[in-house]
């Protein structure tokens, strides 16, 4: 654990430090995005209500433990702004990689909704929701994005 | 369109609101739930983000003007609320009905996260998030709901 823990300035911040864990595959940084709550709330595509700080925490290190085998990049990001809570919707693909030749290279695209509130600690994640889409128009800026 | 605007008092007014106008597949009184905004956002399960009143209005009318084709059932809500904004998680169940008889019957559990906000004339919804998932809890609730 950090001796001390980061405190976001603004919901963008703490997006930001967010996909960085991720993309990190930082499990400590992650979690100290989201508030220390039991209500805390995470939605993964397909998948099924995780909810709670251990649980949400139990479910990313598996997922992060495995890094190898995505890549996220994010497109577009819309954002509502309050003085107290933030919500972020994000339109990103996650592009598979790993052993299976059926998997490998496939793009999916998805869409985030990501709730930030303001507390005393700076701003925290609430709720992550993430969850498959077939926008073609996610899929052509992808492709135009991807190299 | 009606004369007076109901006004929610509650995130679970405003809730309790949108689902009965959907089971009426009422648009007016459905629409009157959202937040007049030109930032509301809706997303439907598998689909793209639907942003903006007229096209909230828009897709919803159509849905609603074939409402023989589906039954909707709420099975457990979860709220996080507060002074000025909450959000609901539902766990729901979409039953398929229609021509096709490969679909007729058919259970689709979804998740939904609906964010209310406080306004000047109370609580309206901002964003509608609703998304396939696979638990197996949500289909085992429903199978014993269901008559």
């Amino acid at each position: 654990m950090p001796l001390t823990k980061a405190i976001y300035a603004s919901s963008k911040d703490a997006e930001h430090a967010f996909y960085d864990a991720i993309h990190r595959a930082d499990i400590e940084a992650f979690m100290n995005v989201w508030a220390e709550d039991e209500d805390i709330l995470c939605i993964l595509p397909g998948g099924p209500r995780i909810v709670g700080y251990s649980n949400v925490r139990e479910t990313w290190r598996h997922i992060l433990d495995g890094r190898q085998r995505f890549t996220m990049r994010l497109l577009n990001t819309m954002v509502m702004p309050g003085p107290l809570f933030a919500v972020h919707n994000l339109q990103a693909t996650v592009m598979l990689a790993g052993d299976n030749p059926e998997l490998q290279g496939q793009i999916v695209p998805i869409l985030v909704t990501n709730i930030y509130i303001r507390g005393a600690l700076g701003w925290r994640l609430m709720v992550h929701h993430a969850s498959p889409t077939q926008s073609e128009g996610i899929l052509s800026e992808a492709s135009s994005t991807l190299h």
